[in-house]
């Protein structure tokens, strides 16, 4: 039974994506403070000129540069797989593909974005890139990019994380990356919190201002975001284009497609070239993936609000939660996040995206019956959509539908091992829809007034 | 610049290749307590007949079953890849070839044996396999398989490591194993110890003899074995055939072959297909990379020896350092072994294998530049056989020779990052030959004259 299906790498898509160009709505602007679209030139002091007019760009197909090809090779084209066991597994007619992006050095989809932006700052002349990470996920991409194309890279982790979770740390490090504990002493965000409380623990928050302190201050130094943006969601196009084309070498095309959905860019990533098709007319549908502890697209509302917690950022048009909803620390470190990507909010507010909240053991639950049937032990962000497949599977199995199921198996668990272990240990809990915290943050949303026309 | 070198699934390998057929001498035979040799017989207590048929035999080819292949599909044909960015790093005109085994979900080359291991048992109605493990490698390997076979999984893990490795055996429960700390109470050989010393911290020979205990004393128990064995080695062939069809496909063949060699699988898996062609007269290198802190092959003597440390085992002809040389705690765990494989240790003491010794430093300092260049963050055992090739591609380097280098890459590092941290905090030592710990331990070597003739 054909288990892989692999693309040569010369087949590998020569251009991304840019799910902008069929979008039957064009995508609401970012606002700025006073309330007016932000220009390019706002966002200069940050990014180079071509991730910029890729933020904007509404051309259909947007070419990757050789040298980018040249280093997503070291591990793409991704294989495509048939999940037969877990079929099997589940006694269910449908047949069940997952593209695995869990093979590329940092063990996530993240590089596909990482590499791109990285080979963008030096063209324009770059020598040092600033983000922050969480878990370490984005910082280790961001990390191996940079080394590859001769960047300096500064991580500011978050300093909890940086205590409790070395690893991620360690493989930061092993690929030349600065990794400094946020709140640090070398910016000033960092010295003025510390100051504050020399204990502090640190935040996501913090960690932002500091990164993007570094690079507003220094002309030879930018910065690199992981999610949300456009730019962000149109590098990791090349997977679901690469899956399309996997999937057609078998004769298949699936119904439902379903991706883990935190910022977006794992969604957008896999789900938005078969919109290409559903935007032609094709019957399909694109269903993103998120945690009952933060359902931005569930129960979140569509308005403008910051990107951030703090409150830095430019106004982005989103499902959100609230800029200061503080989700349950759950183990899907990946999706607690109050927003989501313009792109994906819009398309999901206009019916052509379609989203689905599960809950924490659930996710497991799923995790576990896959690993012990496929082998790969997944992330806790990537069992979100793999629970959602088993939901979706288990219907088939009842209803006797052959349908053909797509889901994006984002990365790999390995550095979240604690995670399950607290699961087996009957540790984990799930939380319910947190009511009265969303309205709460709710109230926070700041006051925009936004004409279209 | 073409990177991975594919093999379609149907190309896969479909029989193993058993270099006792092409020896020029008929390997040592195991000996008894009594210096009589082992038959079938004595192994029938803990092995199926199929692998001791496989132990034992001298056919050339041996078939792999299709319910095998259908699982080593799962992630095999693994790549190969051409390793240019490590080529330009290092200025020479070699070519660096290296298959990938870390694409396996335990991340290693192992479970290609324990897949074959699980089928064989199973096919003999055995219903539950043991094992003992150090830091959870090959316990991973033998839960995941014993998973996809349907059968109970016992590992019995250091108890050291038990506690300060916790994610291998998270991920040893993830795939559905019974991981025991060892010493445990479950078995008398466990009890006894505790009964000694209750604080225990156990050792590889302590849960060796609870998981040989357990196999010998059920009749639907028995025990694997992760290296050292003639089938062990056998299974792990399929790595070196893939890696000949791939050079063929990109027309090249090597020069020398490099691999990691601890108890021997990995080293024979790449290496033993490449020695049928030497067999035959060609010229090629095949070179076994062993750590100067447990210099088995390059300061050992080639003499029966037991294969544990306890001396529970029959006596294997091999080069040994004394099987209570006890080596220092070097982060590559699975080559701190005083012996080594008889197959391999009979074409070493032959002259038909090489074999290096290299220091603990200069083989992170290898893996590093490799992470840097290639990605993937190598295994410390790994890195062993980065730190040979490196020096190879110098010498090339100062001679312009293009010699063609090809190296088996049998493990990620994602849960050795911890090793990787102490190298670079600058904690990591060299150890020199202890000579006189060697002369020590030989000393203890069992006296047994066997005559071939």
């Amino acid at each position: 039974m054909k288990t892989k299906i692999l693309l040569k790498e010369e087949d590998m898509p020569t251009h991304w994506y840019n799910v902008m160009a069929d979008m039957p709505n064009p995508p609401a602007p970012p606002l700025g403070p006073d309330g007016k679209p932000v220009g390019p030139e706002a966002l200069a002091a940050i990014f180079p000129p071509a991730l910029i007019e890729q933020e904007m760009s509404a051309e259909r197909w947007i070419p990757i540069p050789e040298d980018i090809r040249d280093v997503l090779r070291l591990w793409r084209p991704s294989p495509l797989y048939r999940a037969h066991r877990l079929e099997q597994a589940l006694n269910t007619p449908a047949k069940i593909f997952y593209k695995n992006e869990a093979v590329s050095p940092a063990g996530s989809h993240k590089p596909n974005t990482a590499v791109a932006q990285a080979y963008y700052n030096r063209e324009a002349g770059i020598k040092r890139l600033t983000t922050e990470t969480g878990a370490g996920q984005w910082g280790c991409s961001l990390a191996l990019a940079g080394q590859l194309f001769g960047l300096e890279v500064r991580v500011f982790m978050v300093k909890v994380s940086y205590h409790q979770k070395p690893y991620r740390r360690s493989m930061m490090q092993t690929w030349g990356a600065n990794v400094f504990a946020s709140p640090s002493e070398i910016t000033n965000s960092g010295r003025t919190i510390l100051a504050r409380d020399p204990e502090s623990d640190g935040s996501l928050g913090i960690a932002i201002s500091e990164a993007v302190e570094e690079a507003a201050g220094r002309e030879d130094t930018n910065y690199a975001l992981g999610s949300v943006l456009n730019h962000v969601l149109l590098h990791q196009t090349i997977i679901g284009e690469e899956a399309k084309k996997q999937l057609e070498m078998v004769g298949e095309y699936p119904d439902m497609v379903f991706a883990p959905c935190g910022g977006g860019s794992n969604f957008g990533g896999i789900a938005f070239p078969f919109f290409a098709d559903k935007a032609a007319g094709k019957e399909i549908a694109l269903v993103a993936v998120e945690p009952t502890s933060c359902p931005t697209l569930t129960k979140g509302v569509y308005a403008y609000d910051f990107g951030d917690a703090i409150g830095l950022t430019p106004l982005l048009k989103m499902y959100t939660l609230g800029h200061d909803f503080m989700p349950p620390g759950i183990h899907a470190g990946g999706l607690r996040y109050h927003g989501d990507s313009a792109l994906v909010s819009q398309l999901h507010y206009e019916g052509l995206v379609d989203a689905l909240a599960v809950p924490q053991i659930e996710t497991f639950e799923a995790g576990v019956l896959f690993a012990r049937n496929e082998g790969i032990v997944p992330a806790p962000e990537s069992t979100h959509a793999i629970a959602a497949v088993v939901r979706e599977a288990k219907r088939c199995a009842e209803t006797g539908e052959p349908k053909t199921l797509l889901f994006n198996l984002s990365g790999h668990g390995h550095f979240d091992m604690a995670s399950y272990d607290r699961f087996f240990a009957g540790e984990l809990r799930d939380y319910d829809y947190p009511d009265e915290a969303i309205q709460e943050s709710l109230k926070h949303l700041p006051k925009v007034k936004f004409d279209m026309g």
